[in-house]
């Protein structure tokens, strides 16, 4: 049987939450997230967060994400992110389609990050001649980043005070956020709210759960009617959100989503040894969480291919490979990878 | 414990889909619809329907309803629905979200079904002056009614020919579709495409499912890649769509949608009995499919509310409750209903 | 040659305003309303209204109908407006598209008038429950009515008290503003803001100018931001504005707007009451400004046509005509007119 | 009096295109487009372009653009035109939302130009995977561009042929169209459809007229319908259209159009001539057309102020001037600028 290295969203669920979906599946509950599970989510994410949090449950990343933006950011506002983010890249345009034709500007930087003076440089360009021009209204980090580094904590709050200058809102993409927060063995707080993330899709579907991700919302809460309009409006507020709801209690319960995330990363900082030891492969970017970039010879990478390792390549390049490490990774298939790199 | 008849979406998942969604919880899967469950769904539905079907999972009845329409209907076009249609009442324009701005058009008609001449007279109603109104363009059924009242298989056909008349698209939706066909003990072919439907949301949620629909095309399949598009960019193209899936194949395995929808029927029927046998109270429109309508003076009403029995009251009325039946529904639950409308 | 009496809207430009064009006609002038003539608009209809009031000129009455609307109703906001307004029946739903997705919802009246226990039935039918339905946010109201009708300040009132107890804004489309206002004898204050209008879209292209209206903002005023977003998004900020600018000037300049209004409408009354003392024909709706609705035989109307007068059968009907009088119709025009309704 | 080079939009109507507005201005005329002045505009461009053309006449540059890149981009698919295009920088996002959502890609080039082979790796990069990327779905050229230089016929054919590989559209901006076509003393159709142009927004407001543009289709003309629908819904079919039409037919009569251009180009030319003299100040871009761009100090560009002449300071930049030159600019204008640059 191959091992599976192209997307943590290939994973199956985590036992614990399966417990807790089953345990859910007991009678009726009131739809449309009054049910008792989803009631409980913003006193759960505020403890876990330390601070008060109001949060929308939903299914997927990109609704996370084109919500909580569309909900600070007028049609005639632009959305700064790194030109790699997953909203830029791969969303088919669901924020301009939420936003109703917001425009997402994309900022260059080196291993998935944004550096501040560049932000600043870019909002600044953008601001031509009043109502002629799109007006800055919101920035989005990813955390862990689309090339696998980790933002830290002070690296985010100085993206965040450049937002802040220009009174812009603040958005975190967190779809791989416990991945990053058990990298930095940090507590969520110190690279969100307390760093001046405004808002937060907490993702949960690719490290344990089988469709479930939180919108949190640290600061914009007046935003909150907005936002679950949007959610009705574009089909999001599922009948029966208990099992969205479920998962995300059993994912944070007892520290298992960052128990999920470490195992993850500690495949990825394995086969990242392995790649660095390698005579040839070489990493691409710093691999910090649980994605590994390698860039290797065309043929060296068929090879891998050919010992039945699935993996991505990066769209337009065969010499540049992702690795992506999940919850279920097996020691067997980190070794196996290994191997496929040769001896 | 009290029991439960607010809505057939606050039921839990049956245990035959719950094996089918442990089965495929085995191992990785490829995301984005690319998994073999998702693979295997055009021919399971098209075997099911007895032609060829193209199968857009999805986990909403409104995304379902909201893609449909908007992939036949141009932002300029209009949709004509029951004025009591879920669409029309129930989706916050979410099909206003999904089209850009096309108009639905209520349709009035006794027991939640349209009725042709007066379709026919709406269209040509709304048919102003060219390029200054909207373009009829598609028809929305509602299967079973929104009354709870089911359309015969010649009902729904002389429905789509004054659409065909017009060149209009049609669409059906179906959130209680199974109820609807184990009540008539037909085809499910006899009251789609058979009689002029090219579009189904085929309902799974409500009948024992956790979160899947299945977007039908009988016809219009060159409107299936504008399909996928929005299901996209509205954040329904889950990762992982394996669970929708195997949710769905489960759902319509050797007739289990059928066999859940008739045990809900029957629990309706025996109520159904029982208020037509009651001093006072009376049904407000038949009951055919696995919602009872009735009407009884406030004061009734409210003892049945305390004794502990759950329902909704029809929005601005006391006098008027709905009372719906599920999968889950047990002989219990219904004779104590039946006994708190009294002796 | 042939009388036109299919609209005030095919009617040349009035005398004055022409001339105020060709006065604008010198030099340059600084571009996107930051000119000479756009400057002095607030204070010239600030003037005329006897209180603050902020404008926005535009070239066209559906821009400014959906500027406004959209700039107070969220995209699951819906508007309530008379079955027979224009925002309704003949702008294929731009208010929608400026709107993004809002709704109109259409409210039955004798004469073109809403009523306001109708209305206040309306608006309570409409909601449903919380985030599923749409949220009633505006009402809008047509002055002169498109019936030819004309609203007492009372009754303006009246409906406005509606909109408040419900905390929804009030817009006043005025396409025939004039026409209502020279009708009525009052103050332009008596029938908007005194009356509780909160916006009013000011026409000036049917009563003698080229291509001009003012969107006016009695109250709502923080929506201005949003409103000349709109326009500009919506391509709706000419670079050469002075000249819609320059329009408007003149158009209200020493009650230019009423005389061309009051002669527009005496040649109505002249027709209505010949159709008055006809044997056969009848006046569909009271005449009050310059519209006049005539019920007769469709032979009878068919020789009308015959004579060479231009006028419009109301869609569907072969027995119902309208004749609209403008600021430059004649007494011939009339009189070739009331002849063709024979002896 | 001073001389004001801020842009060719500030400069009044031509004297034969006021005589034309004129001559339109007599008795009633058939509207929304029904005229006969805007019925003949079909044959007027055909005969000017030498092929069959279809004329939408609308009244600003934006929304000739706006709606040309939504009737051929769907919502999911992007635009790709110049960093400095107009429709990117200058309209607030006018095509994302008549284009409900779409992307436009700005693409680098020197001069205001994109490169082919530039322009077809941008398209490339952008491909990414199916469904979660943006389709590439057309090309916007600006003639003259927006640093005033002038495409070359061979220069447009290139691009456009990227396009049709790739089976894109093509639109030109032509908001300055005139100058260019008198700069480079060609056809009409050599830049246009027989360089691979479909679509052209034909400019006339800033070369002679009030508010007049012309979108014009060579090629794509099965979506006029599409696009006459957006002209209605965005609020741009004018009642009054004949006015449009009418400064149209004269613009392009009898040559009047280039005329006007080679006016307002021959002032350019003795400018730029003027500062590749100059010891200090320079060209920062060839001025081809009627726009010339200059780069001096600071100091020296604050002392062309203070002598009265009013133009723009590129945004961003104090080192950067623009002045533009039209129809109305006389040579004491042009002197006096000369001048105020100093011996």
């Amino acid at each position: 049987m191959s091992a599976n290295f192209r997307s943590d969203n290939e994973t199956p669920v985590a036992a614990p939450v399966w417990k807790a979906l089953e345990a859910a599946n007991q009678g009726t509950a009131h739809s449309y997230a009054e049910d008792d599970w989803s009631l409980r989510l913003d006193d759960a994410f505020s403890a876990l967060f330390g601070t008060t949090v109001r949060v929308l449950p939903v299914a997927t990343g990109t609704v996370a994400n084109s919500i909580a933006l569309a909900a600070v950011t007028p049609p005639w506002g632009s959305v700064f992110c790194h030109r790699n983010a997953h909203i830029f890249c791969d969303e088919s345009g669901a924020p301009e389609f939420f936003g109703n034709g917001l425009r997402l500007v994309p900022v260059d930087g080196p291993e998935g990050k944004m550096q501040p003076e560049v932000l600043r440089k870019a909002i600044h360009a953008s601001e031509g001649h009043g109502v002629h021009s799109y007006a800055p209204a919101s920035i989005s980090l990813t955390q862990s980043t689309e090339s696998g580094s980790v933002y830290q904590a002070d690296e985010i709050a100085a993206l965040c005070a450049v937002a802040a200058e220009k009174g812009m809102a603040t958005h975190l993409d967190g779809a791989r956020f416990g991945n990053a927060v058990a990298a930095l063995g940090c507590e969520p707080a110190d690279v969100t709210w307390k760093a001046g993330v405004q808002m937060l899709s907490f993702g949960a579907s690719k490290n344990g759960c089988m469709a479930a991700e939180a919108l949190l919302f640290f600061d914009q809460q007046d935003k909150l009617e907005v936002a679950e309009r949007l959610r009705k409006r574009s089909g999001h507020l599922f009948s029966k959100m208990r099992y969205v709801s479920a998962q995300l209690l059993a994912y944070i319960h007892d520290g298992l989503w960052l128990e999920l995330a470490r195992h993850a990363n500690a495949q990825a900082a394995t086969f990242a040894g392995a790649v660095e030891a390698h005579p040839e492969a070489r990493l691409e970017y710093p691999a910090e969480a649980n994605e590994v970039f390698v860039r290797w010879s065309a043929e060296g990478l068929q090879r891998v291919e050919a010992a039945g390792i699935e993996f991505l390549y990066w769209p337009g390049h065969d010499d540049l490979a992702r690795f992506v490490f999940g919850h279920s990774t097996t020691d067997q298939d980190t070794q196996s990878l290994i191997a496929a790199f040769g001896a």
